[in-house]
């Protein structure tokens, strides 16, 4: 949305195309309560970026459309779609890939946390629902929770499934939702399991500082490794690394912090626009560190997530970028 | 100048104001060797985004140029400068503020490092000039070190001092050089001493790991909290928090990885232009997460580390994020 903003407003045509029936992205599908880390409200953020896009003469929406294949180069694309079943031709000079990341699941393979098993093991992503919707309840029994612990590094960080990488948000957006809690229950205790804190730039001020001081929310360093159920309390197994034991605590919701992973739309569209993804899935850019939103392809340009984990800071800089550089693609193409 | 290059790409003229009598920025003034996370060589990198803005035809350079104060508004700024020595005045439709951040002085008030006592502790920008002249050893007394040291956070994540913010940087640029050191020099031991290992993203995948691994730096989750000499070597104290006792380390060589504060044309630019700064000194952008580049000010944006710490990455997505908003701006204007 970002990305189409900037074409539009540098007065080019752009068309959003947008496989769901809705724009708004992840933090549209996955009712996003609240920003990190600002804690503003997501559907209303959201939603001004929907309506300015909406509203824009120069940006054309298509929602209920997935992308299929593309023929043509820079300066002069044919993209095939079908739209509500129907098929469908785009031209276009440039084309940003904006497809994001998928929420890892914490239920596959190695992890030992029964998110399947255990209605009270939720991820971060259940408890921004349970946010939204203003109840924010043990899905078990219904019963307010009295001790809530964070698990960070789920699907991240992780040699054994693949995901070497950081996803970078998780650390800050554990803190936003414990404040969130710790305000909501202020009998609740909050703990937050964590290797590394990774509380960069202005976050370390906005949200590690005030969750530790005024919220009073316990970060403990230590890695869980298990969780079983024990009568109608969680146990929470694993090491404290601080205090140099093994630990079993327990709680009666865990939130798994789980991480990003490159999502169905990004391996596709990588695919039909013919661009190197990197070991992960995510879409390579090229240029390391100064350039971050140029594919191999000519014309064809990627930004936020579906290159890796990235913040809102870094999707919404990425996404300007690209439509700066998507529009000078297209005046650079010799007529 | 990435901004330059694309609001010059956009097909619309960008005058590049720098006070120096050269481009390049911090890297070239402090004589980076390689760029984090990959290596690749600073005055290759830089001297080719100088040559962009030197030879794009949209492109005016104006170097030895100082900033002196501005009147107008988005859409017909005048602005007062002085080059070399020279009064001159420059018209532009909107702004965008890139000076930039300063190196942490560890020397200053409470750093108990003694960096102006002793010859061989020097910072993460002394080692990229020595680097970058090929001649890595000990200032003292011109030998190759056997043990060199990193100390983290010096000047930031620091309530003490008042820059409670985490730099973002300099984990990974410790971490790049003490594989640098590892390969130039293969018998000397090398360690970082550490908070929390700040390694988002692909940079745990691109630089942390290969450093553990590959190179075999040890990483001590320690706080080094006072340096003192014995004899020809430095003793390093502080705790180590991992094997839970005071230590003290002998080194030939310590490395500060100093933080970034707001350079003084940061906040002199603030003042010229009338935008905010933070409680730290760097300018405010509006619109939390969603928006990083403008400023309260109308036509008048910002990027890179004068917002506050940023990588490379930020400052390019930034920079053409600037470009784009800037250049919309003007157009948005009524005429």
């Amino acid at each position: 949305m970002e990305a189409a903003r900037g074409i539009a407003d540098l007065g080019y045509k752009a068309v959003l195309i947008e496989k769901r029936e809705r724009l708004g992205g992840t933090p549209d599908e996955a009712q996003y309560a609240a920003l990190t880390p600002d804690l503003r409200s997501a559907p209303k953020a959201i939603g001004e970026m929907v309506d300015a896009v909406n509203n824009h003469a120069n940006v054309e929406v298509m929602c209920d459309t997935t992308v299929t294949s593309s023929t043509g180069s820079v300066g002069d694309f044919k993209i095939s779609a079908t739209q509500g079943g129907k098929d469908i031709t785009i031209e276009a000079g440039a084309v940003i890939i904006t497809t994001g990341f998928t929420h890892f699941d914490p239920g596959r393979e190695t992890q030992k946390y029964g998110y399947y098993e255990h209605d009270d093991v939720i991820t971060l992503v259940d408890a921004e629902k349970m946010f939204s919707s203003g109840n924010f309840v043990r899905p078990s029994n219904g019963e307010k929770p009295k001790r809530v612990c964070f698990i960070q590094c789920v699907g991240s960080r992780d040699r054994q499934i693949g995901n070497e990488y950081c996803s970078k948000v998780c650390c800050g957006m554990s803190s936003k939702q414990a404040i969130e809690i710790r305000e909501m229950l202020p009998d609740c205790k909050v703990f937050i399991f964590y290797i590394d804190m990774r509380m960069y730039g202005y976050w370390e001020n906005e949200i590690y500082w005030p969750a530790q001081e005024k919220h009073k929310v316990n970060y403990i360093k230590g890695m869980a490794t298990e969780i079983i159920k024990k009568g109608d309390q969680l146990i929470v197994k694993g090491e404290d690394t601080t205090l140099r034991r093994p630990m079993e605590v327990p709680m009666d919701m865990v939130i798994l912090a789980v991480g990003m992973e490159p999502s169905q739309g990004t391996k596709d569209m990588a695919n039909v626009f013919g661009v190197k993804q990197n070991q992960y899935g995510f879409i390579e850019t090229t240029g390391g560190p100064l350039n971050t939103v140029s594919t191999e392809v000519p014309g064809v340009f990627a930004a936020g997530a579906c290159t890796g984990p990235a913040d809102l800071e870094d999707s919404v800089s990425m996404a300007g970028a690209a439509a700066m550089k998507a529009i000078a693609s297209v005046r650079l193409v010799p007529a």
